[in-house]
């Protein structure tokens, strides 16, 4: 067979929306940032409500983005958390972003990850994830969560990833509900 | 910033290993066909011990097969489940492989899914997972297979996915062996 392979970019608003050298100082502010990414997914209709950013801790310097690429990539896997995962691990050379030497990382994300995203984090390495609507927001729109329990969480910070939650949900919240109004396609529903 | 992309391809050697246009017709043949691809991956020391297919359920047609590919594309989403997700869904132009008037697919996995490509197998689309070596074969070389619950697989099984276990398990814990002696990289250790 001939060879296949993937393909995986950014849509082409994306250095329209985030600043990449800016310093973003607070968890208000890196959250502003990953929901501005799925607010733009929703309006340029390249995916899902969901928007995902990547940080060092300490210095606030954003790694990567990520947005819900599923259904312009034709490509379950790509929810917005896998593609923060995937490009920082491209820019950064590195598998892991919890290598010896290197800063901590953070994954704020616009929405609770589902089980896949929730698995990936732990392969990821970052230290600390920060979500802002939660997965009784995402199920209002249909959207599944899939195998996530209380025990997931606590099998995360038993090895030592602080979880943060509701970091301006509403904000969140109102994207998930812009994207109901504009019927945006359900996909795995 | 310049755009940062992601390419997902094969190891060379897969068509060499990979017969695309035989009929896969029983379970132990299509679990041999993914502990071809672990073992594989193994000697060339293209990845970790991980290999996977998806097939036609009904006619045994091989759609995608997937190795491990952590390492050797620094990228921590690329287990072998993942990578045979991603080409099925390239391949057939779809991001689900549950759509109607699509045949029901299946996924062959040396080694039973870990918590992220157990929540992907939500997402895919398949009716059907069959896996060889458990996870404690697997933790037996300290590879973790991350929050995954007998619940996680009730949810998935509640969703009408089945579930078969332990087939040619010897063989594929074989390949897990192999890797030890090999003293492979053990990544997210």
């Amino acid at each position: 067979m001939a060879q296949i392979a993937v393909h995986v970019d950014y849509p082409a608003w994306v250095n329209e929306i985030v600043d990449w050298n800016k310093t973003y100082a607070t968890d208000e502010e890196r959250m502003r940032l990953a929901i501005a990414i799925s607010s733009e997914n929703v309006e340029r209709e390249t995916g899902g409500p969901f928007g995902a950013a990547i940080f060092e801790g300490a210095s606030g310097k954003l790694v990567a983005v990520g947005m819900n690429s599923v259904v312009r990539l034709n490509n379950c896997t790509l929810h917005g958390e896998m593609v923060a995962f995937m490009m920082a691990n491209q820019r950064l050379g590195s598998f892991t972003l919890g290598a010896a030497g290197m800063p901590a990382h953070e994954l704020f994300t616009s929405c609770e990850p589902c089980a896949m995203c929730l698995g990936a984090t732990l392969w990821s390495g970052v230290r600390r994830v920060v979500y802002g609507a939660g997965r009784e927001d995402a199920s209002r729109l249909n959207f599944e969560e899939g195998p996530v329990f209380p025990a997931s969480y606590k099998y995360l910070e038993d090895r030592g990833i602080t979880i943060v939650r509701d970091v301006l949900r509403p904000e969140a919240r109102a994207v998930l509900e812009r994207y109901r109004i504009k019927s945006g396609k359900i996909y795995n529903g």
